[in-house]
């Protein structure tokens, strides 16, 4: 066990007032610097002065402000850590000794409140000491813990987008076509849990079900006269072809 | 209160085996009629035998032979329903005075088990007595009933089709990227678990995150590198490109 008590997160955007309450919560001792609008000490001069004070820095600001926010923090013995899923370990400067990534694989924008449990956390670390405190950190807090290198991060945001950025979209449109049928989206979110509840327990093409994979083109014509929206359109169309063709090979 | 006791169920495969199933534990008297392969009596006579032995028929058989399996039940009193959200009403023969659709806006394929009262049945009836016993039933089950008419009911296959059978193509897109890089897919289910939870709270484009809606063009073309598959290339191009076109109009 590694002696961990004081916990300093910079930022206080989403993910820094997430960790800040559910931290708490576990009786860490939590230090919070921001930016000061007012003409109180300056934000630099507040990292400068965090050498010697903290066990672990948290830097939860924006992916652009993370590289220069780590050069202006003082060096001391603290692990400095970022929590962002698209950007690279190397973008934390290197006079800091411990440098790591704790990057939560869940949304925490404002007016989401997941539970901690829930998360799976992703770690690189550029030490061992680094990432046996993250791995500590996560499991005291009853996460998951996942090591993950900056190349399969990458590919991780991907797929995020691509599963769930993109589904959101669709779930949209399906939503804009049943608003104008008088339709009460709630209607469909039994069926969508129901869906994204048996993943992991197969292959999600072995769950692919409708019109595309049964290749019935009457109900594909039928879905195509009546869809309005030409964005709609397109995507019905390729998404149908793109089913079709990878569900042919695997045949 | 209508007097249902007697259900007959036509076929006997995945949503006629779930409803037997799970109308027996209701202790209602279930009677399954199915196609022989033996020289027993034939099917066409067993649906001519039917008349005055049932107070309900639910047609479970393939969309394309709902109507023809309909001409051949003998006529009586008791209604007769499909449960097919692709098939139009008049689809059943218009010598049984009562009919109606009692469809289960759930997958209810092999290998599900969804609990009964998770599952939205949509009602359409050509007449009173049918539409209150259809009510009836679905609530004495624990489920919830929504009228909803033959063209709602075809807006609603459309909108089932884009937010789950073509978010599971997408997962499963995604699945192949994680493979590639030695990702367990397991790691995404939490973020699509939330994102499907918050669904019915709010209009899904207020949850619309990621970088095409935050017009991150810098993450974006790093994707578009990324992705090796040309089918996944094109559907990464056409819905960034939607998200971007549509949320541009609502800011």
């Amino acid at each position: 066990m590694i002696a961990l008590q004081n916990i300093t997160i910079i930022g206080n955007g989403s993910v820094g007032q997430y960790l800040q309450r559910n931290l708490s919560l576990h009786n860490y001792d939590i230090k919070v610097v921001t930016r000061d609008r007012g003409p109180s000490k300056s934000f630099q001069e507040k990292l400068a002065s965090l050498k010697g004070t903290t066990d672990l820095i948290v830097i939860c600001v924006s992916d652009q402000a993370i590289a220069e926010v780590s050069t202006f923090i003082g060096v001391g013995n603290a692990p400095v850590v970022h929590v962002s899923g698209a950007t690279p370990l190397h973008h934390l400067s290197d006079k800091h000794a411990h440098r790591g990534i704790w990057y939560p694989l869940m949304s925490l924008a404002a007016g989401t409140n997941p539970t901690f449990t829930s998360i799976p956390f992703c770690l690189e670390a550029t030490d061992e000491f680094t990432m046996q405190l993250l791995k500590q950190l996560t499991r005291a807090m009853g996460a998951t813990a996942y090591e993950v290198d900056s190349e399969q991060r990458k590919v991780l945001h991907l797929a995020a987008v691509l599963a769930q950025n993109f589904s959101n979209h669709l779930y949209e449109l399906a939503y804009l076509e049943m608003a104008k049928a008088g339709l009460d989206f709630e209607l469909l979110k039994p069926l969508l849990l129901q869906s994204v509840s048996r993943l992991g327990k197969d292959h999600p093409a072995k769950m692919q079900t409708g019109p595309a994979v049964r290749k019935d083109q009457n109900t594909i014509h039928q879905h195509q006269k009546m869809i309005s929206n030409q964005d709609t359109l397109e995507i019905y169309n390729i998404m149908t072809q793109s089913i079709q063709k990878r569900h042919d090979k695997e045949l």
